[in-house]
């Protein structure tokens, strides 16, 4: 049984709730190596997808998982709304719960927006992503990625590198990663690393060559070409040659370092195209591993046993 | 059994099948409070959610109802649609339909539109909505409501607030009142009332303060903000000073007086926030029962057998 | 079993293998005319719809085939995507597939975009239309429906009628008439008949009422308005006077020609409404055989026996 009601955000998170969903992933994992990828576990349970920023990847991860653990699941695009004609979201979502609706998974732009909620509606809240704040199912498929490839967490050398500033996914990593034990350094340039946040334990470098080097694995954020050329952040040109993992820099090391990017990529930009698609690369199990660890979070949210009893 | 194959509105429809879906549809209420909220009612049947119109409540208390009875359903929504290719909405309706079809839900723009689908589709027609003419699922979940509170439906006193003239919540709520006995007060701007309605047997006030007197439960009606400017309507200000059910003049009422309002809600304008969220308000219990009772339709006309039999 | 692991078009496809999928489509076809009209043949597989280019019928027909077969489906389209944040076609696929997709099935206006496809995925693919190239479904359900008025599709006589040159449904047609052992001829102005496509084995005609006369069956293929005054096309009442299936035309041949199209119709134009909805017409029927032969398809390409065996 988790300690929190929600899953928010990893900030003060208890780090044997995430490990112990990190286990119980492994356990639905293998549920989906099977033909039948199916578990009957939330029958008869509701879940809403409320989305109010367009996702791919996150939605039809959060409906995989959630059809596969045989819940029924409403999806609202905030295109579609009520909210057209003026109605408050407060009152939207109150509606949607008065439905008898058991948790609801939340994409908002809005940092917060998914704490604002639980003070007014009683079903269980998962935040998909709010603005810069937090992606703690993000973060959780991340640490569930590097166990699976190193065995554990606790001592790991782990490097995220881009726009820490503006990235829900590095600060959920960062509050993940510090509670289970791993060392964390940021790597980006100095407009976009937030001067307050070696108090959260972490390392900082300006070198990405000095990380590499260093790391057993890296994050390695994707761009908002959108916040380019407002003064924060180089060239395209100038990022991918200071910070991007080209196939070049990741010659230069010898070792077998974990590259890891949450998507979508920006190839060439961030990342080269050769390293997204080569051996170091572990981006397609991040995805199936999202999955996995969804269908985790809501079934210990929504009641479920942990596997790892 | 039904006496109607389709549910298109509570003009003429009989009084008795009234009765018998409001009181299936506490059976249904019964099963939402179930952990397991789900029946295999409509396993095997297929539903289609035809909206032309934006919504978010009624089309996700419909899709969960459908869920909840097993039912397949596929939504489909105007934009997404060979409409616009120049397909005709006959040619449409009927492509779908030929997919074998047991219901359609529909909401449409243009009074009528769900009573001419009947004429060139078998499938059993459910109206969500047509426009200015009726909305009657939502008068049978606000007698539902109304049941919950006071037992019975004949002998209440009802009043109906707001723009009664472009409200098929009101023209459904009126047809169904009546038919159950109970005693229906319209009130409004004089412009917003039509001059034959008297003759569906209601009466007419044009001052809130007596019928908040008079009524046990009052029915709230959105107020359609693009209407306003268009010589029809008082500013919004003189809206609510006039009609507005407002906390000063709710407390002038000793008796406990139910509120209901089918949502979506401005604030401030035809209801204040603390009424809507206050003890006398059943604002989310019309929410949970609208679920049960589009249950309990879509069952009895599905072939379900009533459960007051 | 099927030979190839894809349905991506007709062309080349083993003709034993069309016939079989034609055969277990009249057991899907049975299964809807039950009153339970599912069958749990792909329980526990994910099916995605993948669709660049707006459908009503295909879709929904997908979606109901994937239903009935119990399969659990995700629809993506492309305006709710991370397209729009700049990600490659490749990266969205490849990470909906690592999700564990047992298929795909996808519609895009690129000519091929199905066969790219299966060079970076390991799901299953059904092409679902692919620009002006193949429709392979829509004319396996022509075939279908071909044969239920017929017994059989060699030796038949069909004539295709329209702007054969952009027409998808009139190249699988082709193909899949021609290895059954049909005769096809081709009608339409010259400016819409490519210079090469005789070699496919196919008789051309000029003259409307010759092909009429001729045939056993005809398909009528949509008139796209938009490439209307850019030089290829008459205008709408000369296409219609030379080439159009209009009541006077078809009164004037005495047997009992059937009549196909696939939709979406032009009323009046390509095809008269008296005899879209007449006696002659098998429209909705070929509507119906949509959903069984997509179960069919979906049913075999995921490893179900085949029901001829």
């Amino acid at each position: 049984m988790l300690k929190n009601k929600h899953l928010l955000g990893l900030e003060n998170y208890p780090a044997d709730d995430i490990q112990t969903i990190i286990d119980t992933s492994f356990g639905f994992r293998e549920v989906l190596d099977r033909p039948i990828k199916k578990v009957p576990s939330l029958q008869g349970k509701t879940i809403v997808n409320l989305f109010f920023e367009p996702s791919t990847r996150t939605r039809i991860s959060f409906e995989l998982a959630q059809k596969r653990l045989s819940a029924d699941t409403v999806n609202f695009t905030a295109g579609s709304s009520s909210l057209k004609k003026g109605e408050s979201f407060k009152d939207t979502v109150q509606n949607i719960e008065a439905m008898k609706i058991d948790a609801i998974v939340m994409r908002h732009p809005t940092p917060g927006a998914p704490l604002h909620l639980t003070k007014y509606v009683e079903a269980i809240i998962v935040n998909a992503g709010d603005g810069t704040h937090e992606h703690p199912t993000q973060a959780i498929l991340d640490m569930m990625s590097l166990q699976e490839q190193f065995g554990k967490i606790a001592g790991l050398k782990v490097g995220i590198i881009g726009d820490i500033a503006h990235s829900r996914v590095a600060l959920s990593n960062i509050y993940g990663l510090i509670a289970l034990g791993a060392e964390v350094t940021l790597c980006g340039p100095a407009t976009l690393i937030p001067p307050y946040i070696e108090e959260l334990g972490v390392n900082i470098s300006y070198n990405v060559d000095e990380v590499l080097d260093w790391a057993d694995a890296v994050n390695v954020l994707r761009i908002q070409m959108e916040r380019m050329g407002i003064g924060l952040f180089p060239s395209v040109r100038e990022y991918r040659s200071l910070f991007g993992i080209t196939t070049e820099r990741l010659e230069k090391h010898k070792k077998n370092l974990v590259v890891m990017h949450p998507g979508p990529m920006n190839r060439g930009v961030e990342i080269d195209s050769a390293v997204a698609d080569g051996k170091n690369a572990i981006i397609l199990d991040q995805v199936l591993n999202g999955v996995a660890s969804r269908m985790a979070i809501l079934y210990l949210l929504l009641g479920g046993k942990p596997l790892n009893e």
